[in-house]
């Protein structure tokens, strides 16, 4: 390979930058010539918004600066690539700018959606006997992708979950009246549970952990909520439970709509799901007096840097060097997934896997680990998720501030 | 002095518990024999809800945690101390079990409403030929107690929010699209802006800062804000805008109540302010069509240890050792203040001053530091908010997250 570009795509993550040092370390090992990236993904790509990686990671500090740089160096897009027969043009362009390059292989770090991106070029570069490789990198706090053991951007949300979850029970906590303030803290993650099952971490022997997790994946049933918030706020002086923004009732009516109009949707037609905490609040308040407080841990929880799992930034790294090493060995279509080894400690083994398997499969909570009774995560989960956290990457501070890279 | 007493009182803070360490370390120093801790402030006291602080601090392992330790280590209270004509007995049963315990002196670590305690009980003594001593020990992230240059508890806020801040611009910042998305972030601090004029610290060198700021020290006017925001998103890929949850009309009208019922009010009559993003974002929504984000950084930016200040939390230290050492002195009815002295290198001496002077008068951001044409803070105010958030004190981590003390 002479040359090869990467972008970014979805919604950022405190790591995805760790993955695009990955990618540029491992070329650079290989002796590619130039490491291009897309500015604004492949939306920015077609309009040839394209840098040299050189500029700004030749120098090893500011790969140092990028690992501790949340959401996208490069610029993202939510752009949905149309299927070939409706843009044939686009298809033609795209290849047309990677000829101009002389760009060998693109690599793309993203969820479901950009995997989807990834599928349909390189299927189209397969009919249409075109030499160029295309490799998807997972990326995605929600960790909804298919047969990957997790995703890179997943550990370290929940590492900011659980502290600023562990932080806002000891907030809660701190008044000792008789009817306690019922926290409800609403989790990002769309129709899995997965980030907000990580609520269940805080619980330690420094924490008493929240008191009941909702998850997407359980129906939501309002009455039964209520009186399980009564119960709680009688037997407790501090009463914290976390919520998935995409929870919804048993006809599928997402709570967050409760009492307001008709979500906005995205370029994928994802609704915006947001707002539950406050609707939850509000019905706790209006129903028993209770008094509530909703918090919204909005989009700090994918870009936290400052506290970023190690393991995560680690893993993030590895994806992208693998994914280098895959088109290196001449693969395409595929995306790199991680196999958890079943050994004692906590090993991961980075694979190559077909993309047409992943792109537009979302990977749930399986119902096994959900104690739907308590509303708890079970150990199962635990276990699965705990090595994760694990390690803590000092961020470079300067002026009392973390300092990032950023793209001139 | 034989046996001292330390409560702490209204919301907690970063560092409120490094203040009840330098109590406790400054204590033992001075061979006092027994340093009580009121277990919920002046009402846990009041039923005599007391704990020996050597049972969790003869461990200096257990310091260095307290100091790690969001949130009221001891419990914390609102309680509005009633007049002493209006509760003859509650005084009198004070004074009853602080002679029970053989306690001379009683610190309360609190913002004004803790201050009017205070001043109440030291001249209740004065005026009763009490023995007992009454010291205030400062407390506050809203930074709004006059006197003292600034407030325990402020610089960490401070740091949490200017982070935050700094990831959420980052975050904002990725998509390349035509039209950006609006972020407000709504920021703490009642009707003082300190903590909102804190959003001007994530301008550096590896951020281009947020784009306006509005604080309650000046009336708000929304067609104005809305024009400003229109002409924001013509200039400019993300547009990020701080608020304080604390801004008003002209009229004196909260613009979190623009559109709602009339706020609930706490025990000692101030309005719960909160949902102003939420509001302003929905304004330019339905007046521009542009996307918008609310953000409310809530209590995570009082409790958000995990990111505390380090000169936060030595001055939250040296605050409480000053009030013990002024009580050794037979000091009484004062609160420490500390004074910044006119030196090149910040320095801060602390003093003690009377708390009539102190109780229930707030101060507010000096108008001269507010940049009205402009939304933002000047330089004076950058000067002297700069060295309160230097420094950082890791966390104890275990297994990837940060350890707590708790009270067993």
């Amino acid at each position: 390979m002479k040359n090869i570009i990467v972008g970014q795509s979805g919604g950022p993550t405190a790591v995805i930058n760790s993955s695009v040092a990955g990618v540029y370390k491992k070329a650079k090992e290989l002796g590619i010539e130039k490491v291009y990236g897309m500015v604004y993904g492949i939306e920015g790509f077609l309009a040839e918004n394209i840098l040299d990686l050189d500029e700004y990671l030749a120098d090893d500090n500011n790969i140092e600066l990028l690992k501790r740089t949340p959401s996208a160096f490069l610029g993202s897009c939510r752009y949905k690539l149309p299927k070939y027969e409706d843009a044939k043009d686009i298809y033609e362009k795209i290849f047309k700018i990677l000829d101009k390059y002389e760009i060998d292989a693109l690599f793309y770090i993203g969820g479901n959606d950009s995997m989807d991106t990834i599928k349909m070029l390189s299927d189209y570069a397969k009919n249409n006997n075109k030499k160029q490789l295309f490799m998807g990198i997972p990326k995605t706090i929600d960790n909804d992708l298919p047969i990957t053991d997790h995703c890179p951007g997943y550990g370290s949300s929940a590492k900011y979950i659980a502290t600023s979850i562990k932080e806002i029970i000891r907030d809660n906590a701190s008044f000792g009246v008789k009817k306690p303030t019922i926290c409800i803290v609403e989790i990002m993650g769309r129709h899995a549970g997965w980030l907000t099952a990580a609520a269940a971490l805080a619980k330690d022997e420094s924490c008493e952990g929240v008191d009941a997790i909702y998850l997407p994946e359980i129906p939501f049933d309002l009455n039964k909520f209520i009186k399980k918030v009564e119960r709680l706020s009688q037997e407790k002086k501090s009463v914290v439970i976390a919520v998935s923004e995409g929870i919804a009732d048993k006809d599928g009516k997402f709570i967050c709509e409760y009492g307001s109009e008709g979500k906005k949707t995205d370029a994928f037609g994802h609704k915006q799901l947001s707002g539950c905490a406050k609707v939850l609040a509000d019905a706790i308040s209006s129903k028993t007096g209770l008094k509530t407080r909703a918090v919204e841990l909005s989009t700090l929880q994918r870009s936290a840097n400052h506290i970023a799992s190690l393991t995560d930034i680690e893993e993030a790294m590895q994806v992208g060097a693998k994914a280098v090493e895959g088109a290196a060995d001449g693969k395409t279509g595929m995306m790199v997934v991680m196999e958890r080894k079943n050994t004692k400690k906590y090993e991961i083994q980075y694979n190559l896997y077909d993309i047409h398997s992943i792109a537009n499969i979302e990977k749930k909570v399986p119902r096994e680990w959900i104690c739907t009774k308590h509303n708890k995560l079970k150990d199962p989960y635990l276990k699965y998720v705990k090595p994760l956290i694990m390690g803590e990457l000092m961020p470079v501070y300067k002026n009392g501030l973390p300092v990032h890279l950023v793209r001139k």
